[in-house]
């Protein structure tokens, strides 16, 4: 059994690398040889059959007989990728004249495949036998960098697309978890009688593989296609590694510490420069001094205009350099082409941040420009947020520096977008819903600040206790997942990734490669950084919104407690929508409910009080529930009677919950009112009140508690 | 190649039918043997492998060669069960010399094996090749009786449950739609190299199962398992049919015409008697009797009581049977008890329908008293609504035959729930939303009356244009998949099934039945019957308020037209998600909308007019969308700017839409509006207009068009 190498990598191991890779950079070659890809599998711990380069069938038959038979014959040859293709596997090879046969058959098969192939000689391999097929493999993602892959192997799988995905390099935890991430998981643990494999030694294939692609740059794809899986270890039967020697151009990224001082800097300024502010109704430099003005921001504010004495009231500036004191931010509503010359003199004036509102850059084609301000921004060490964005909104400083209309509903979530409709949507449905922000955020064309930024600046953010963002890309995955994956652990992270349906298929020259959709490596990245991802705009808004009014569950026991059977039919199908577990109902606990519902009543869980009970009856049983330590987390059904009206029922919902809160005793209760339109009020007071109500809706209540569940557990809090 | 068998069944299978299944039941068995397994796929058209029974080493070979080489031969031999422990199996038998030693050795192990052994001979069979492993198989489900089973063979499918199911018999259509129908369909086209499978043999044999299942009652689970499908032929290679001789209650089925009578005169009565009326405040007898005065209704009212002389003004019985004229229901406000009795007499007056408002029956564990009431109305012919209920809604007629609140948003589009708090909801958000509503019907304990019921009165009334049901269950789900298929060629049916997520495991003794979970029953059935499946009660809701205001869309070419490019990346993931076509832009229609919108604009699809632009802007491109006879449907995109605030959006696209309309071009429109809180106005406005419009989402919208794009082509209009 081969563990899991040294986590220093040998100096003999890296001259064997530097040696392979040389060779093949020489040679012209973009992929390892079988024998080259076979030293490296030895070097790194990962188990492949024995075997032997065969240059003539004699060879051939004394490497066979040497390894034992049954063997596998293939051809070698850089030219030929395709192996099975061209004739150049021949399996279950079981006698010495099968051998020979087999050798002169597959040199002749490679010849017809390809005339001018260069033949190394065929390569003679132990035939391993039965085991579970899987994948393991590699791939370069240009926004995260180096993933690991694991999938069953077969042609069925590579239907199903059944396929997960890790940053490399993995843990042997992570690499684990791979074992549970695809759909047919249970196939390794034994179905049918067949044993279950080992999966330790899968891990440690997963652990070794992304070791490998994590120290040497240059394997940007890497397959083995199968390993088969036994009961007492795995090997890899066919190793395919591709490499490429151009080297990536990295994004200029600081450390957390550079990007916390600049960010407090920006979020939180002292002082804001408005260039080209205008006098000029309905012009984005009028609308921004308005905002800045009329928001209520309480720090200095610089116009600058090349003519104007004043604006608005304010002393208006020649340029940014003649403003006396120190500026921390300059927002930019002047025309893309007077940009890279302003942003030159905001550097020499030392300003930390640039908010780029104007478009014309790189989503218009005008990448050029887009680098030029990039240039200037690291020349000088300014933070560029956008170009192309609507700017952003800091509530807790009353700051909205933005073209956009004021907002001033505080509270405990920041959001950011990278479109400004999302963002115009986002303001809407704050004010509402009465949703409470700390701050909206345009990120635009991310020439610079990205989403790692704000996690970063938010992380640190007392005003801030979820971070909820609507993206299409990640301009540098890598450092998002990291920083997510920190302040996730505190905060809970929320992402809606558009374009998630995207059509575009991706070169790849590997079968990993060639499986890894991108929204498939979205999907596994973001959760093993512990977002909560959000399907639906919708869905982003409504986690942004209740997740933080949610006490945090202390564990996974969940109960509904419903005036309408209907609606506890439609809310248990809600809770397996969404992961919670519906917990059975202790015998004791069972009773002490029946005490308070009608005989006709159904307790256990969902417990059904029946339609037609008095505001007494709801308040008992929420009570209990809420009473009860062996509960975690409430699920409420109320339905509309003209003994228990509407508002009654709010009243009563939170006068218990209230009380149990002032005994200390704080769990999270969402609530499904089904009535007429009187239980739209009733859903305003509970949601004011702490208890997450949705009026005609069975789905987004749970859909809530389920998003603050994820986040408590990818927390590890639960 | 073995056809589609006749539509008529032979006398002669008849026979051999009736005499297999009156041995096995003579034997007391629950399955057939082989032998009399592959009779009956004989006669049915199923083909399985060749067979015959060699007494010589001569017939052997005789045998073989008739079938053709490879064979495989077994000992028969009644002593001898387990026939590879006894080397009594040889497989791959090549030639006539391997079959004549074949045979030889088979006796020869078989005598050491045991000695006393009553050996009748040879079984030779043919040895199946290689080809894709498929599963077809049948099961019975207490709802929707036979079901026919399509999936692919092995374990992999058997651990992602990856099967599909139709109501037998098929027709071929509908067999070649299961092939499809899996998600590994891909599959049996051909993969890496491989042959396409034979689509009509599988079908064939699908449709000859079904036939065979649907004839044959007694057969109620049925396994070909696997079945070989090659790209010339299919062979079932093995065959397991269970049996049950008990014969399941048949539930009251009337006719169509019969439904459509009764249920004229329940729907749309002259006269409606209240059982219980009552004087008393918050009685349902009294809330009854109020509702239908201050709902308006404009029939005959006969309060019934004991003792009262008039109540609310209106003359009152001691019973139904004093009332002088005709009543055409009665609605019950009685308790259960009581029920029975005044049951009795409403049959004695020929009342065509008991609205059984009252609780206490099979849903509190009465199921004697529920089964009394029904016994009740077979006797008299009297249809029941309930028990359980809270009554109906019928709005034409200003008709609120319930307890709760009165309703008098009229329209379009017919409800029904299985619950009360579900009905309650119906009632709010239609309020809320004003969304139109020709009748809100309770189905509670479905006694008697239920879906296709409904779908049968629906269907002919012209009131109707859309049907939303809410149900946990089918009673009959044969009966409603054939009144759901005729009615949903007309008119919509929305479907929210709860208990869906159900973890009910069902007892099952065939392969196909462990592998039928009861939701995937209903998806497909669902399917085949050309309803819409709607995921949640929001969709239940939105579909029902928005499908009856889009016109069909006459064919697939969706555009999305937007000015802010984030909302037209989550629309085209909408498009996606509900299945739309976003059309190819025809370069000539590309070139059209770029002479509307600004050169850094994207035209292609989305249509991307950019935030920045005038209402003549989002004027013009919707005005060319519509007019351009190859877009079939728009999909509109806003984003709030101070040059086109949010009801001058909506205003000038009413405009333009009404301006088509009166051209004669109407096409399906729907909107998503990012903005402020004024966006809410707007998509009101819309809306009442005839545009789909929602703010602060992107996927609601979308949902709603791709509901009337999947009626449409289950409708066979696209």
């Amino acid at each position: 059994m081969t563990a899991v190498i040294d986590k220093v990598t040998s100096q003999s191991t890296k001259d064997l690398v530097a040696r392979l890779l040389a060779k093949a950079k020489a040679e012209g070659r973009d992929s390892l040889t079988a024998p080259e890809a076979k030293e490296l599998c030895d070097v790194y711990g990962i188990p492949v059959p024995q075997e032997g380069l065969a240059k003539t069938a004699d060879d051939a038959v004394k490497l066979a007989e040497g390894m034992g038979f049954p063997v596998v014959l293939k051809i070698v040859s850089p030219q030929i990728l395709h192996k099975t293709e061209a004739g150049g596997v021949l399996v279950g090879v079981k006698s010495a004249d099968e051998a020979r046969a087999g050798f002169q058959k597959i040199i002749d098969n490679a010849k017809a495949y390809d005339a001018k192939a260069d033949i190394h000689g065929i390569q003679v391999q132990q035939m391993l036998k039965g085991g579970q097929e899987v994948i393991v493999g590699a791939v370069t993602d240009p926004s995260f960098g180096k993933l690991v892959a694991f999938g069953l192997g077969g042609i069925l799988v590579e239907v199903l697309k059944d396929i997960t995905f890790r940053l490399a390099p993995v843990s042997r935890e992570e690499a684990l978890s791979m074992l549970d991430g695809i759909q047919a998981a249970e196939m390794l643990k034994g179905v049918r009688g067949s044993e279950p494999v080992d999966r330790e030694a899968l891990a440690t294939i997963l652990v070794n593989v992304s070791r490998l692609v994590d120290e040497v740059p240059e394997i940007v794809e890497l397959d083995l296609n199968p390993v088969f899986a036994r009961a007492d270890g795995a090997t890899a039967a066919d190793v395919r590694v591709v490499l490429d020697f151009n080297a990536k151009v990295q994004r200029y990224r600081p450390n957390e510490e550079e990007i916390l001082e600049k960010m407090n800097r920006i979020m939180k300024p002292k002082a804001v420069a408005v260039i080209g502010a205008s006098i000029e109704d309905g012009k984005i430099g009028n609308s921004v001094m308005k905002n800045l003005i009329n928001g209520g921001y309480k720090g200095d504010i610089y116009p600058v205009h090349p003519k104007l004495q004043e604006v608005l009231g304010y002393k208006a500036y020649k340029s940014v350099k003649d403003i006396p004191g120190d500026v921390d931010i300059a927002v930019f509503a002047i025309p893309a082409k007077f940009v890279a010359q302003a942003l030159t003199e905001v550097g020499e004036k030392g300003i930390a941040g640039a908010i780029l509102i104007p478009s014309g850059f790189a989503e218009t084609g005008n990448v050029e420009g887009q680098d030029e301000l990039v240039a200037i921004s690291r020349k000088y060490d300014i933070r560029l947020m956008g170009p192309n964005i609507y700017g952003f909104y800091y509530t807790p400083l009353n700051l909205c520096a933005t073209f956009c209309t004021p907002f001033d509903v505080k509270g405990k979530a920041a959001l950011s977008s990278q479109s400004g409709g999302i963002g115009m949507a986002i303001i809407g449905f704050s004010r509402s819903t009465k949703m409470g922000v700390s701050a909206i955020v345009g990120l635009g064309n991310k020439s610079d600040i990205d989403e790692d930024d704000l996690l970063t600046f938010f992380e640190h953010d007392d005003n801030t206790q979820i971070v909820a963002m609507h993206l299409e890309d990640l301009k540098d995955g890598r450092a998002f997942s990291e920083a997510a994956k920190r302040v996730s652990k505190k905060k809970p992270v929320v992402v809606l990734k558009a374009g998630r349906t995207s059509m575009g298929a991706r070169a790849a020259s590997s079968h990993t490669g060639a499986l890894a959709g991108d929204d498939k490596i979205y999907e596994d990245v973001l959760k093993q950084s512990g977002v909560i991802r959000a399907r639906s705009l919708q869905d982003l808004l409504q986690f942004a919104r209740g997740v933080p009014v949610l006490p945090t569950p202390k564990g996974e026991n969940v109960v509904i407690i419903t005036g309408a059977g209907g609606s506890g039919v439609l809310l248990s199908d809600a809770c397996v929508d969404n992961g919670l577990d519906l917990m059975t109902m202790p015998a004791d606990l069972d009773a002490a409910f029946r005490k308070f519902i009608p005989p006709f009543g159904a307790a256990g869980n969902p417990v059904d009080i029946t339609g037609g009970e008095p505001p007494s009856t709801y308040q008992n049983t929420v009570r209990l529930g809420l009473e009860d330590e062996r509960i975690h987390a409430l699920i409420l059904g109320y339905w509309h009677t003209i003994i228990t009206p509407p508002m009654v029922f709010a009243k009563v919902m939170v006068e218990v919950v209230e009380e149990m809160r002032a005994k200390g005793i704080d769990k999270p209760v969402v609530a499904s009112l089904a009535g007429d339109v009187q239980v739209e009020e009733a859903a305003d007071y509970l949601y004011q009140h702490g208890i997450v109500a949705y009026p005609y809706s069975t789905e987004t209540p749970v859909a809530v508690l389920g998003a603050k569940y994820k986040w408590a557990r990818a927390a590890g809090l639960l």
